[in-house]
Protein backbone atom coordinates (compact mmCIF):
# COMPACT_ATOMS: atom_id res chain seq x y z
CA UNK A 1 0.00 0.00 0.00
CA UNK A 2 0.94 3.34 -0.81
CA UNK A 3 2.13 5.96 2.07
CA UNK A 4 -0.18 8.26 0.76
CA UNK A 5 -3.52 5.14 1.01
CA UNK A 6 -1.83 4.19 4.44
CA UNK A 7 -2.41 8.12 5.31
CA UNK A 8 -6.24 7.49 4.13
CA UNK A 9 -6.49 4.53 5.87
CA UNK A 10 -5.73 5.55 9.03
CA UNK A 11 -8.01 8.89 8.99
CA UNK A 12 -10.94 6.71 8.04
CA UNK A 13 -10.26 3.88 10.84
CA UNK A 14 -10.23 7.15 12.95
CA UNK A 15 -13.36 8.37 11.74
CA UNK A 16 -15.18 4.48 12.25
CA UNK A 17 -14.81 4.89 16.17
CA UNK A 18 -17.34 7.79 15.67
CA UNK A 19 -19.88 4.79 14.45
CA UNK A 20 -21.46 2.66 17.53
CA UNK A 21 -24.13 -0.17 17.17
CA UNK A 22 -27.80 0.94 16.42
CA UNK A 23 -27.28 3.93 13.91
CA UNK A 24 -27.62 4.92 10.91
CA UNK A 25 -24.35 5.75 8.86
CA UNK A 26 -24.16 7.83 5.70
CA UNK A 27 -21.27 6.61 3.62
CA UNK A 28 -19.45 8.66 2.00
CA UNK A 29 -17.20 7.95 -1.36
CA UNK A 30 -13.93 8.17 -2.94
CA UNK A 31 -10.68 6.69 -2.38
CA UNK A 32 -10.68 8.27 1.43
CA UNK A 33 -14.24 6.80 2.13
CA UNK A 34 -14.27 3.38 0.77
CA UNK A 35 -11.57 2.33 3.43
CA UNK A 36 -14.44 4.04 6.11
CA UNK A 37 -16.55 1.69 4.65
CA UNK A 38 -14.53 -1.47 4.50
CA UNK A 39 -13.31 -1.30 7.80
CA UNK A 40 -17.55 -0.87 8.83
CA UNK A 41 -18.60 -3.97 6.94
CA UNK A 42 -15.36 -5.69 8.91
CA UNK A 43 -16.42 -4.59 11.98
CA UNK A 44 -19.70 -6.16 11.70
CA UNK A 45 -18.64 -9.29 10.21
CA UNK A 46 -16.39 -9.55 13.51
CA UNK A 47 -19.81 -8.78 15.59
CA UNK A 48 -18.21 -5.25 17.11
CA UNK A 49 -21.08 -3.25 15.13
CA UNK A 50 -24.33 -4.51 14.79
CA UNK A 51 -27.93 -3.44 13.98
CA UNK A 52 -25.70 -1.06 11.37
CA UNK A 53 -28.02 0.97 8.28
CA UNK A 54 -26.21 2.59 5.68
CA UNK A 55 -27.11 5.30 2.96
CA UNK A 56 -24.43 5.73 0.44
CA UNK A 57 -24.03 8.76 -1.65
CA UNK A 58 -23.16 7.05 -4.86
CA UNK A 59 -24.11 4.12 -7.17
CA UNK A 60 -20.16 3.24 -6.56
CA UNK A 61 -20.59 3.12 -3.15
CA UNK A 62 -23.74 1.08 -2.43
CA UNK A 63 -22.33 -1.61 -4.59
CA UNK A 64 -19.30 -1.75 -1.79
CA UNK A 65 -21.50 -1.49 1.04
CA UNK A 66 -23.79 -4.40 -0.19
CA UNK A 67 -20.91 -6.18 -1.25
CA UNK A 68 -20.21 -6.21 2.37
CA UNK A 69 -23.31 -7.33 3.90
CA UNK A 70 -24.31 -3.79 5.13
CA UNK A 71 -27.72 -2.94 4.98
CA UNK A 72 -28.68 -0.01 3.09
CA UNK A 73 -31.30 2.66 2.78
CA UNK A 74 -32.21 5.75 1.18
CA UNK A 75 -32.93 8.89 2.55
CA UNK A 76 -37.01 8.44 1.43
CA UNK A 77 -36.64 5.72 4.29
CA UNK A 78 -33.90 6.65 6.67
CA UNK A 79 -34.55 11.14 6.80
CA UNK A 80 -32.00 10.99 9.88
CA UNK A 81 -28.39 10.06 10.08
CA UNK A 82 -26.67 9.60 12.78
CA UNK A 83 -22.85 10.13 11.33
CA UNK A 84 -21.83 10.71 8.27
CA UNK A 85 -18.29 9.60 7.11
CA UNK A 86 -16.86 11.52 3.77
CA UNK A 87 -13.95 12.43 2.16
CA UNK A 88 -13.12 16.01 0.54
CA UNK A 89 -11.39 17.52 -1.97
CA UNK A 90 -10.17 20.57 -0.08
CA UNK A 91 -10.29 21.53 3.59
CA UNK A 92 -9.51 25.45 5.20
CA UNK A 93 -8.83 26.07 8.57
CA UNK A 94 -12.47 26.70 9.26
CA UNK A 95 -13.47 23.05 8.15
CA UNK A 96 -15.14 24.15 5.32
CA UNK A 97 -14.61 22.09 2.31
CA UNK A 98 -14.88 21.35 -1.04
CA UNK A 99 -16.45 18.64 -2.19
CA UNK A 100 -17.98 16.59 -5.03
CA UNK A 101 -15.21 16.75 -8.08
CA UNK A 102 -16.39 13.28 -8.54
CA UNK A 103 -19.45 14.35 -9.53
CA UNK A 104 -21.93 13.33 -6.87
CA UNK A 105 -21.62 16.50 -4.92
CA UNK A 106 -25.86 17.02 -4.28
CA UNK A 107 -26.39 13.20 -2.94
CA UNK A 108 -23.29 13.78 -0.68
CA UNK A 109 -24.57 16.99 0.44
CA UNK A 110 -28.08 16.24 1.09
CA UNK A 111 -26.73 12.76 3.04
CA UNK A 112 -24.48 14.86 4.95
CA UNK A 113 -26.90 17.53 5.61
CA UNK A 114 -28.84 15.55 7.13
CA UNK A 115 -26.77 13.80 9.66
CA UNK A 116 -26.33 15.03 13.19
CA UNK A 117 -22.20 14.35 13.23
CA UNK A 118 -20.41 14.80 9.85
CA UNK A 119 -16.97 13.51 9.96
CA UNK A 120 -14.59 14.33 6.96
CA UNK A 121 -11.58 12.47 6.16
CA UNK A 122 -8.38 13.35 4.41
CA UNK A 123 -4.81 13.56 3.77
CA UNK A 124 -2.70 16.20 4.82
CA UNK A 125 -2.29 16.77 0.69
CA UNK A 126 -6.38 18.06 1.08
CA UNK A 127 -5.56 21.02 3.39
CA UNK A 128 -5.60 24.59 2.05
CA UNK A 129 -5.25 27.83 3.79
CA UNK A 130 -8.60 29.34 1.93
CA UNK A 131 -10.84 27.23 -0.67
CA UNK A 132 -10.29 27.36 -4.28
CA UNK A 133 -6.64 27.55 -3.00
CA UNK A 134 -5.85 23.80 -4.69
CA UNK A 135 -6.58 25.59 -8.48
CA UNK A 136 -8.62 22.27 -8.96
CA UNK A 137 -12.07 22.26 -9.80
CA UNK A 138 -14.87 23.51 -7.73
CA UNK A 139 -17.98 21.92 -8.89
CA UNK A 140 -21.43 23.61 -9.66
CA UNK A 141 -24.28 21.22 -10.90
CA UNK A 142 -26.48 22.86 -13.53
CA UNK A 143 -29.66 21.84 -15.50
CA UNK A 144 -28.64 21.16 -19.29
CA UNK A 145 -31.29 24.02 -20.05
CA UNK A 146 -28.95 27.23 -21.26
CA UNK A 147 -26.11 25.83 -19.68
CA UNK A 148 -23.92 28.69 -21.98
CA UNK A 149 -25.77 31.22 -20.77
CA UNK A 150 -25.51 30.22 -17.67
CA UNK A 151 -22.20 29.28 -17.42
CA UNK A 152 -21.34 32.55 -19.10
CA UNK A 153 -23.18 34.57 -15.41
CA UNK A 154 -21.29 31.91 -13.16
CA UNK A 155 -18.12 33.03 -14.36
CA UNK A 156 -19.37 36.88 -14.11
CA UNK A 157 -20.18 36.93 -10.99
CA UNK A 158 -18.59 39.41 -8.53
CA UNK A 159 -18.15 36.77 -5.16
CA UNK A 160 -16.23 34.44 -7.69
CA UNK A 161 -14.14 37.23 -9.89
CA UNK A 162 -11.19 36.02 -11.35
CA UNK A 163 -12.72 32.19 -11.62
CA UNK A 164 -12.38 30.30 -14.85
CA UNK A 165 -15.42 28.82 -15.70
CA UNK A 166 -15.45 25.15 -17.97
CA UNK A 167 -17.75 23.11 -18.48
CA UNK A 168 -17.33 19.79 -17.72
CA UNK A 169 -16.94 17.51 -20.68
CA UNK A 170 -17.05 13.25 -21.29
CA UNK A 171 -15.11 12.70 -24.28
CA UNK A 172 -16.56 15.08 -26.53
CA UNK A 173 -19.93 15.14 -24.60
CA UNK A 174 -20.71 17.36 -21.70
CA UNK A 175 -20.74 15.46 -18.44
CA UNK A 176 -24.19 13.72 -16.93
CA UNK A 177 -24.96 13.54 -13.17
CA UNK A 178 -27.11 11.52 -11.41
CA UNK A 179 -29.67 13.88 -12.18
CA UNK A 180 -29.23 14.62 -15.66
CA UNK A 181 -27.69 17.87 -14.84
CA UNK A 182 -24.54 19.32 -16.07
CA UNK A 183 -21.50 20.13 -13.99
CA UNK A 184 -19.63 23.60 -14.61
CA UNK A 185 -16.14 23.63 -12.91
CA UNK A 186 -14.82 27.01 -11.33
CA UNK A 187 -10.75 27.17 -11.10
CA UNK A 188 -9.70 29.98 -9.20
CA UNK A 189 -6.12 31.33 -8.94
CA UNK A 190 -6.36 32.89 -5.64
CA UNK A 191 -8.92 31.67 -2.93
CA UNK A 192 -12.20 32.68 -2.77
CA UNK A 193 -12.40 35.68 -0.42
CA UNK A 194 -16.27 35.37 0.85
CA UNK A 195 -17.00 31.42 0.48
CA UNK A 196 -20.58 32.73 2.46
CA UNK A 197 -21.02 35.14 -0.40
CA UNK A 198 -20.17 33.35 -3.25
CA UNK A 199 -22.57 30.06 -2.14
CA UNK A 200 -25.39 32.50 -1.65
CA UNK A 201 -24.56 34.41 -5.30
CA UNK A 202 -24.02 31.18 -6.61
CA UNK A 203 -27.30 29.45 -5.36
CA UNK A 204 -29.17 32.47 -6.59
CA UNK A 205 -28.57 31.79 -10.23
CA UNK A 206 -32.02 30.36 -12.03
CA UNK A 207 -30.56 27.08 -13.37
CA UNK A 208 -27.89 26.09 -10.59
CA UNK A 209 -29.16 23.04 -8.65
CA UNK A 210 -26.05 23.12 -6.41
CA UNK A 211 -22.07 23.62 -5.76
CA UNK A 212 -19.42 21.97 -4.14
CA UNK A 213 -19.22 24.52 -1.12
CA UNK A 214 -19.55 22.44 1.95
CA UNK A 215 -19.87 25.39 4.42
CA UNK A 216 -20.18 24.85 8.20
CA UNK A 217 -21.13 21.03 8.21
CA UNK A 218 -17.84 19.43 8.70
CA UNK A 219 -18.28 18.78 12.46
CA UNK A 220 -15.40 16.53 13.04
CA UNK A 221 -12.09 16.83 10.63
CA UNK A 222 -9.91 13.66 10.82
CA UNK A 223 -6.10 14.28 9.26
CA UNK A 224 -3.77 12.08 8.33
CA UNK A 225 -0.26 13.01 8.00
CA UNK A 226 3.03 11.51 7.92
CA UNK A 227 3.64 12.47 11.66
CA UNK A 228 0.30 11.36 12.74
CA UNK A 229 -3.66 11.07 13.02
CA UNK A 230 -4.76 15.10 13.67
CA UNK A 231 -8.52 15.33 14.83
CA UNK A 232 -10.16 18.81 14.38
CA UNK A 233 -13.52 19.90 16.09
CA UNK A 234 -15.42 22.52 14.84
CA UNK A 235 -15.83 24.88 17.82
CA UNK A 236 -18.98 25.03 19.22
CA UNK A 237 -19.81 21.55 18.07
CA UNK A 238 -19.76 17.77 19.39
CA UNK B 1 -64.99 34.17 -27.65
CA UNK B 2 -65.71 34.09 -24.57
CA UNK B 3 -65.47 36.61 -22.02
CA UNK B 4 -62.66 35.33 -20.34
CA UNK B 5 -61.05 34.81 -23.66
CA UNK B 6 -61.65 38.46 -24.72
CA UNK B 7 -59.94 40.09 -21.12
CA UNK B 8 -57.08 38.02 -21.89
CA UNK B 9 -56.88 39.38 -25.52
CA UNK B 10 -56.94 42.90 -24.44
CA UNK B 11 -54.36 42.60 -21.92
CA UNK B 12 -52.59 40.77 -24.14
CA UNK B 13 -52.59 43.31 -27.04
CA UNK B 14 -51.98 46.34 -24.76
CA UNK B 15 -48.54 44.40 -23.53
CA UNK B 16 -47.72 44.64 -26.92
CA UNK B 17 -47.53 48.02 -26.65
CA UNK B 18 -44.19 47.37 -25.07
CA UNK B 19 -42.67 45.46 -28.00
CA UNK B 20 -40.67 48.22 -30.17
CA UNK B 21 -38.73 47.41 -33.52
CA UNK B 22 -35.45 45.70 -33.12
CA UNK B 23 -36.36 44.29 -30.00
CA UNK B 24 -35.48 41.04 -27.97
CA UNK B 25 -38.35 39.95 -26.89
CA UNK B 26 -39.27 37.06 -23.91
CA UNK B 27 -42.65 35.11 -24.82
CA UNK B 28 -44.61 33.46 -22.59
CA UNK B 29 -46.36 30.15 -22.15
CA UNK B 30 -50.42 30.01 -21.47
CA UNK B 31 -53.67 30.73 -23.15
CA UNK B 32 -52.87 34.56 -21.73
CA UNK B 33 -49.83 34.61 -23.42
CA UNK B 34 -50.63 33.15 -26.38
CA UNK B 35 -52.54 36.20 -27.78
CA UNK B 36 -49.30 38.09 -26.83
CA UNK B 37 -47.25 36.23 -29.25
CA UNK B 38 -50.15 35.89 -32.14
CA UNK B 39 -50.42 39.91 -32.23
CA UNK B 40 -46.49 39.80 -32.04
CA UNK B 41 -46.52 38.07 -35.49
CA UNK B 42 -49.79 39.59 -36.81
CA UNK B 43 -47.72 43.05 -36.31
CA UNK B 44 -45.00 42.14 -38.12
CA UNK B 45 -46.89 40.61 -40.76
CA UNK B 46 -48.29 44.14 -41.16
CA UNK B 47 -44.59 45.41 -40.87
CA UNK B 48 -45.49 47.67 -37.93
CA UNK B 49 -43.18 45.58 -35.91
CA UNK B 50 -39.65 44.94 -37.73
CA UNK B 51 -36.19 43.09 -36.80
CA UNK B 52 -38.25 41.20 -33.73
CA UNK B 53 -35.89 38.02 -32.55
CA UNK B 54 -38.11 35.71 -30.02
CA UNK B 55 -36.92 33.93 -27.05
CA UNK B 56 -39.32 31.16 -26.41
CA UNK B 57 -40.33 29.88 -22.61
CA UNK B 58 -41.13 26.50 -23.80
CA UNK B 59 -41.46 23.57 -26.33
CA UNK B 60 -45.56 25.09 -27.13
CA UNK B 61 -44.26 28.86 -27.06
CA UNK B 62 -41.47 27.82 -29.69
CA UNK B 63 -43.67 25.83 -31.99
CA UNK B 64 -46.67 28.74 -32.17
CA UNK B 65 -44.04 31.63 -33.00
CA UNK B 66 -42.63 29.19 -35.70
CA UNK B 67 -45.64 29.30 -37.18
CA UNK B 68 -46.29 33.10 -37.50
CA UNK B 69 -42.84 33.53 -38.37
CA UNK B 70 -41.35 35.42 -35.55
CA UNK B 71 -37.82 34.51 -35.89
CA UNK B 72 -35.92 32.88 -32.02
CA UNK B 73 -32.89 32.15 -30.05
CA UNK B 74 -32.07 31.33 -27.04
CA UNK B 75 -30.78 32.76 -24.11
CA UNK B 76 -27.37 30.81 -25.30
CA UNK B 77 -27.61 33.22 -27.50
CA UNK B 78 -29.41 36.26 -27.32
CA UNK B 79 -28.58 36.38 -22.97
CA UNK B 80 -29.70 40.18 -22.70
CA UNK B 81 -33.58 40.62 -23.29
CA UNK B 82 -35.55 43.90 -23.51
CA UNK B 83 -38.90 42.98 -22.84
CA UNK B 84 -40.88 39.66 -21.80
CA UNK B 85 -44.42 38.92 -21.90
CA UNK B 86 -46.12 36.11 -19.87
CA UNK B 87 -49.37 35.67 -17.94
CA UNK B 88 -49.25 34.31 -14.12
CA UNK B 89 -51.48 32.18 -11.78
CA UNK B 90 -51.71 34.46 -9.02
CA UNK B 91 -51.10 38.19 -8.44
CA UNK B 92 -50.27 39.98 -5.18
CA UNK B 93 -50.96 43.86 -4.42
CA UNK B 94 -47.03 44.37 -4.67
CA UNK B 95 -47.24 42.77 -7.72
CA UNK B 96 -45.67 39.34 -6.52
CA UNK B 97 -46.54 36.33 -8.63
CA UNK B 98 -47.00 32.56 -8.63
CA UNK B 99 -46.34 30.82 -12.05
CA UNK B 100 -45.44 27.58 -13.30
CA UNK B 101 -48.60 25.54 -12.50
CA UNK B 102 -48.04 24.61 -16.22
CA UNK B 103 -44.45 22.92 -15.19
CA UNK B 104 -42.57 25.48 -16.99
CA UNK B 105 -41.61 27.44 -14.22
CA UNK B 106 -37.72 27.41 -14.26
CA UNK B 107 -37.67 28.14 -18.06
CA UNK B 108 -39.86 31.35 -17.16
CA UNK B 109 -38.01 32.44 -14.58
CA UNK B 110 -34.66 32.26 -16.43
CA UNK B 111 -35.96 34.34 -19.51
CA UNK B 112 -38.05 36.86 -17.36
CA UNK B 113 -34.84 37.28 -15.19
CA UNK B 114 -33.07 38.32 -17.92
CA UNK B 115 -35.49 41.11 -19.17
CA UNK B 116 -35.19 44.74 -18.89
CA UNK B 117 -39.02 44.70 -18.23
CA UNK B 118 -41.35 41.75 -17.81
CA UNK B 119 -44.87 42.53 -18.37
CA UNK B 120 -47.79 40.53 -17.04
CA UNK B 121 -50.80 39.77 -18.09
CA UNK B 122 -54.13 38.61 -16.36
CA UNK B 123 -57.43 38.66 -16.21
CA UNK B 124 -58.53 39.84 -13.12
CA UNK B 125 -59.60 36.62 -11.60
CA UNK B 126 -55.77 36.11 -11.01
CA UNK B 127 -55.78 38.84 -8.38
CA UNK B 128 -55.03 37.64 -4.91
CA UNK B 129 -54.80 39.02 -1.15
CA UNK B 130 -52.02 36.95 -0.41
CA UNK B 131 -49.64 34.70 -2.70
CA UNK B 132 -51.07 30.98 -2.46
CA UNK B 133 -54.44 32.38 -1.96
CA UNK B 134 -56.49 30.95 -4.63
CA UNK B 135 -55.52 28.38 -2.75
CA UNK B 136 -54.08 26.14 -6.10
CA UNK B 137 -50.45 24.56 -6.66
CA UNK B 138 -47.70 26.75 -5.63
CA UNK B 139 -45.20 24.44 -7.62
CA UNK B 140 -41.65 23.25 -6.38
CA UNK B 141 -39.14 21.89 -9.24
CA UNK B 142 -36.81 19.49 -7.18
CA UNK B 143 -34.63 17.08 -8.31
CA UNK B 144 -35.66 12.73 -8.90
CA UNK B 145 -33.03 12.07 -6.47
CA UNK B 146 -34.85 10.88 -2.88
CA UNK B 147 -37.88 13.01 -3.72
CA UNK B 148 -39.84 11.83 -0.87
CA UNK B 149 -37.42 13.45 1.76
CA UNK B 150 -37.27 16.22 -0.14
CA UNK B 151 -41.26 16.19 0.43
CA UNK B 152 -41.40 15.77 3.11
CA UNK B 153 -38.40 18.58 4.23
CA UNK B 154 -40.49 21.25 2.05
CA UNK B 155 -43.98 20.04 4.35
CA UNK B 156 -41.99 20.99 7.59
CA UNK B 157 -40.58 24.38 6.94
CA UNK B 158 -41.84 26.89 8.87
CA UNK B 159 -42.01 29.19 6.37
CA UNK B 160 -44.53 27.63 4.50
CA UNK B 161 -46.48 26.25 7.80
CA UNK B 162 -50.29 24.72 6.97
CA UNK B 163 -49.22 23.99 3.63
CA UNK B 164 -49.92 20.39 1.70
CA UNK B 165 -47.05 19.15 -0.21
CA UNK B 166 -48.19 16.73 -3.09
CA UNK B 167 -46.01 15.26 -5.91
CA UNK B 168 -47.59 16.08 -9.16
CA UNK B 169 -48.88 12.69 -10.95
CA UNK B 170 -49.20 12.41 -14.51
CA UNK B 171 -51.41 9.47 -14.69
CA UNK B 172 -49.92 7.07 -12.19
CA UNK B 173 -46.35 8.18 -12.37
CA UNK B 174 -44.65 11.51 -11.27
CA UNK B 175 -44.62 14.54 -13.53
CA UNK B 176 -41.21 15.11 -15.28
CA UNK B 177 -40.34 18.28 -16.22
CA UNK B 178 -38.71 19.26 -19.50
CA UNK B 179 -35.35 19.33 -16.91
CA UNK B 180 -35.92 15.72 -16.17
CA UNK B 181 -37.25 16.88 -11.98
CA UNK B 182 -40.47 16.18 -10.47
CA UNK B 183 -42.38 18.96 -9.37
CA UNK B 184 -44.10 19.10 -5.44
CA UNK B 185 -47.19 21.19 -5.24
CA UNK B 186 -47.75 22.89 -1.96
CA UNK B 187 -51.42 23.86 -1.24
CA UNK B 188 -52.14 26.55 1.06
CA UNK B 189 -55.06 27.26 3.10
CA UNK B 190 -54.38 30.79 3.91
CA UNK B 191 -52.04 33.45 1.86
CA UNK B 192 -48.11 33.11 2.79
CA UNK B 193 -47.27 35.46 5.42
CA UNK B 194 -43.79 36.38 4.21
CA UNK B 195 -43.52 35.27 0.52
CA UNK B 196 -39.72 36.08 0.52
CA UNK B 197 -38.68 34.14 3.62
CA UNK B 198 -40.67 31.29 2.21
CA UNK B 199 -39.13 31.55 -1.19
CA UNK B 200 -34.96 31.46 0.51
CA UNK B 201 -36.10 28.48 2.79
CA UNK B 202 -37.09 26.40 -0.15
CA UNK B 203 -34.43 27.28 -2.42
CA UNK B 204 -31.82 26.69 0.20
CA UNK B 205 -32.93 22.78 0.53
CA UNK B 206 -30.61 21.22 -0.80
CA UNK B 207 -32.13 18.59 -3.89
CA UNK B 208 -35.11 22.08 -4.46
CA UNK B 209 -34.22 23.40 -8.21
CA UNK B 210 -36.08 26.23 -7.88
CA UNK B 211 -39.86 27.39 -6.98
CA UNK B 212 -43.26 28.98 -8.68
CA UNK B 213 -42.82 32.20 -6.37
CA UNK B 214 -41.42 35.27 -9.11
CA UNK B 215 -40.89 37.68 -6.45
CA UNK B 216 -39.37 41.19 -7.33
CA UNK B 217 -39.63 40.07 -10.82
CA UNK B 218 -43.46 41.83 -12.69
CA UNK B 219 -42.26 45.57 -13.60
CA UNK B 220 -45.85 46.39 -15.49
CA UNK B 221 -49.03 44.34 -14.64
CA UNK B 222 -51.47 44.38 -17.14
CA UNK B 223 -55.31 43.52 -15.81
CA UNK B 224 -58.26 42.62 -17.66
CA UNK B 225 -61.62 42.72 -15.69
CA UNK B 226 -65.30 43.85 -17.40
CA UNK B 227 -65.06 47.50 -16.19
CA UNK B 228 -61.79 48.10 -18.63
CA UNK B 229 -57.96 47.17 -18.66
CA UNK B 230 -55.96 48.36 -15.61
CA UNK B 231 -51.62 48.94 -15.69
CA UNK B 232 -50.02 48.76 -12.61
CA UNK B 233 -46.17 49.54 -12.14
CA UNK B 234 -44.19 48.67 -9.94
CA UNK B 235 -43.34 51.61 -7.49
CA UNK B 236 -39.87 52.81 -8.53
CA UNK B 237 -39.53 50.35 -12.06
CA UNK B 238 -39.47 51.98 -15.31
Amino acid sequence: MSLQDQLKQQAAWKAVDYVKSDMVVGLGTGSTAAFAVDRIGQLMKEGKLKNIIGVPTSIRTYEQALALGIPLATLDEQPHIDVAIDGADEVDPNLDVVKGRGGALLREKMVEMASDIFVCIVDDSKMVSGLGGSKLAMPVEIVQFCHKYTLSRLSKLKEVAGCEAKLRMAGDKPYVTDNSNYIVDLYFETPISDPAAASKAILDLEGVVDHGLFLNMVDVCIIAGQTGVEVKERPGKQ
